[in-house]
């Protein structure tokens, strides 16, 4: 029997009606003589619900026990999923993450799938049951615990490893990756294909399609993702390896707009060796993502100033660190600049095509938007501009780039 | 080490501040030195929440997606009361009912413990930590089931008995067992000791202390139970076994109305052996409570009446298959009353001395309260009366037996 792996994000089962919805999609994919396994999210917003309940227990639970109370999400999406299919008459079950036997190493907060032992999930599709399976968790030394990366996305693409499928349904409240977003942008185009390397780089980029550690893991086991919506029965964006013949080639797929970053800035540090490895291990032992980095040319001073991007949920902490890095380095201050966005282009080839970059920098001078960092790889092209610019930055790169025309499609 | 088994109810861990003073109540138990095991019951109306959304689904979910579902509310129950205790610097982890050694068996929604393997629970202990158990819950062949009768009472008293505690704290939020529902009669006073007899009759008579399963396993295992409020420092109730020296008195020690039951009457019946089997064979196949069977004297027409109480929230269920008895048995009709409650006196020695049915039935007299029922063991009387008159009632019987006075304390 052929199987399919589908999985439905937390707003795709936010309440009742919308899981019968999606428990049809299922059913519907069973009766064509699949085999289905349904990883699903916490209903809509319940995991924060929990994390609310357990803030006001403590500022800072126990791991070990926050693991223990938001994993009961996922398990209250998959029993409803599991009842609305045999409401339907198909026969269901759901399991849990251990029950499904995902084995995790690594602890609370932040698991990785060591291994599925997919003995349990092949006897119930054997009696011809749609499983359903709780994402974002699995069993560790009898204790339940959250993957700290990935979510449910990385359970589903590790079960369509496990399970030898080659392909796995990603559904969610997006019709696909489009050119730029489309409450934005409102010609952008939904992308038949897209890379994963593109689909990495949008993730870094801030587009919240899926989470960047499930497409390394989908890349490495060839598994193929196909990202749609939940409530339209169209075909969406297939995430796919890249092609040789694209290999030659030097063009943007996407753009990206990121309004939930700050710019952070330890200015005046001296010019000494080791000082950027100083800053960036004081944020790593904190945990802080870190984007664009900066640091700018040494003045006649003698000092200069490192700059980069870093979610705002974690900019106090982030701040806290650097404020005692820079007592260390005799450093003059450190700035925290929550009015700025990050624009992306990202494609491939640019390395190869300056023009993708100058491109950017002459649409954004033309409507006098000021660029305040910028950084630029082989498959990325960002630039910080002010807050309020972002969107306007967002529409004149995808004229200027003619993504509503588009050469792939 | 001594071990001290407390369980705190669904209103008691209502809201993290509530969870917060029974962590607290806790942890003065472990510092007392005593190895604290507690059981956790879902916070507030949680588990109703959870029905709630799986009659959104479907009217009748499938009993072991149903299980699934609503055993997360325990489990959020247990992980936010060990983040309590860890919060305020006492050792603790949280164990669901499998996690915990609590091995079911009789299926989905009906199971009952089998047995309870405590290695783990000891091992935690023996670390010095506070141990929380969902209530309500245990594994049964890789599943989570609910138990079907008794729920997180039970568990307490299962583990009171596993760990060869003794005795076992229920903590909810009434103080204890009263002469009667002091909401109701001002002067209803609280008993220092109540037998499990007279428990189990109050259970039986309406009064929501504690569920009769439990009491039953509690005696057999010789487990005390102490009934209290979660929000007092003051003791309860006792719970204990029936004295020697009690044996030859007879007393009135409580008194229950109970609001929640419906009266059904098959009118009509043929005075024929083996009628008044088919209909209780009716009911308990739909699994419908059924309290005070009143079969009518035949009178010279040859037939009877068939009358009893039941719970509303099966009167709907209950009336179909009556109805269905009663076509085959060629009776007239099915009477359904809603507008009564049944008030009960609950003691012990009733047999031996008929003034305590006599005192009730000339209470009810001089209030001119007609009584449409009465059934009467050795520890109870119960009458039926108009549900208008039934805190009338309870008032005037609460004088005439001078419970406020209080030959027991």
């Amino acid at each position: 029997m052929k199987i399919t792996v589908m999985k439905f994000g937390g707003t795709s089962v936010a309440d009742p009606e919308k899981i019968q919805r999606a428990a049809e999609r299922a059913i519907a994919e069973r009766r064509k003589g699949y085999g289905v396994v349904v990883v699903v999210s916490a209903p809509g917003e319940m995991t924060d619900e929990l994390i609310t309940l357990a803030e006001r227990i403590t500022p800072s639970p126990d791991d070990r026990e926050l693991d223990q109370l938001i994993t009961t999400g996922e398990q209250v999406g998959i029993s409803l999923f599991a009842m609305a299919c045999k409401a339907r008459g198909a026969d269901a079950v759901s399991l849990t993450g251990p029950q499904a036997g995902i084995v995790a190493k690594g602890g609370a907060a932040r698991a990785q799938i060591d291994v599925i032992r997919t003995a349990n999930i092949r006897r119930h599709l054997k009696a011809g049951r749609i499983v359903a399976v709780a994402g974002f968790q699995g069993a560790e030394n009898g204790d339940v615990v959250t993957l700290g990366r990935g979510g449910s996305d990385l359970t589903a693409v590790a079960l369509a490893s496990a399970l030898k499928t080659g392909r796995c349904e990603i559904f969610s409240d997006v019709k696909g990756v489009y050119t730029a977003d489309p409450r934005i942008v409102h010609e952008a185009r939904k992308l038949k294909t897209i890379t994963f390397e593109e689909m990495l780089e949008l993730a870094g980029a801030g587009a919240q399609v899926m989470m960047a550690r499930s497409m390394e893991v989908a890349e490495r086991f060839g598994v193929r993702i196909h990202v749609r919506s939940a409530f339209h029965p169209q075909g969406g964006t297939w995430v796919v390896a890249k092609e040789k013949s694209m290999l030659e080639k030097a063009f943007v797929s996407s753009l990206a707009l990121d309004k939930s970053e700050v710019r952070l800035t330890v200015v005046g540090v001296p010019d000494q060796p080791g000082v950027a490895a100083k800053v960036l291990t004081a944020l790593a032992a904190e945990n802080v993502p870190v984007d664009m980095i900066i640091q700018s040319a040494p003045a006649q001073t003698g000092v200069n100033d490192i700059s980069f991007m870093s979610p705002k949920s974690s900019a106090l902490k982030a701040k806290k660190a650097l404020e005692s890095v820079a007592r260390s380095l005799r450093a003059e201050r450190v700035d925290l600049n929550e009015e700025v966005a990050k624009v992306s282009a990202v494609g491939t080839g640019f390395r190869r095509s300056p023009r993708i970059a100058a491109t950017m920098f002459s649409a954004l001078a033309a409507q006098k938007i000021n660029i305040h960092m910028i950084s630029a790889s082989d498959l990325r092209v960002s630039c910080v501009v002010d807050l309020a610019q972002g969107e306007n930055a967002l529409k004149a790169l995808h004229k200027a780039y003619g993504l509503a025309k588009g050469r792939r499609a």
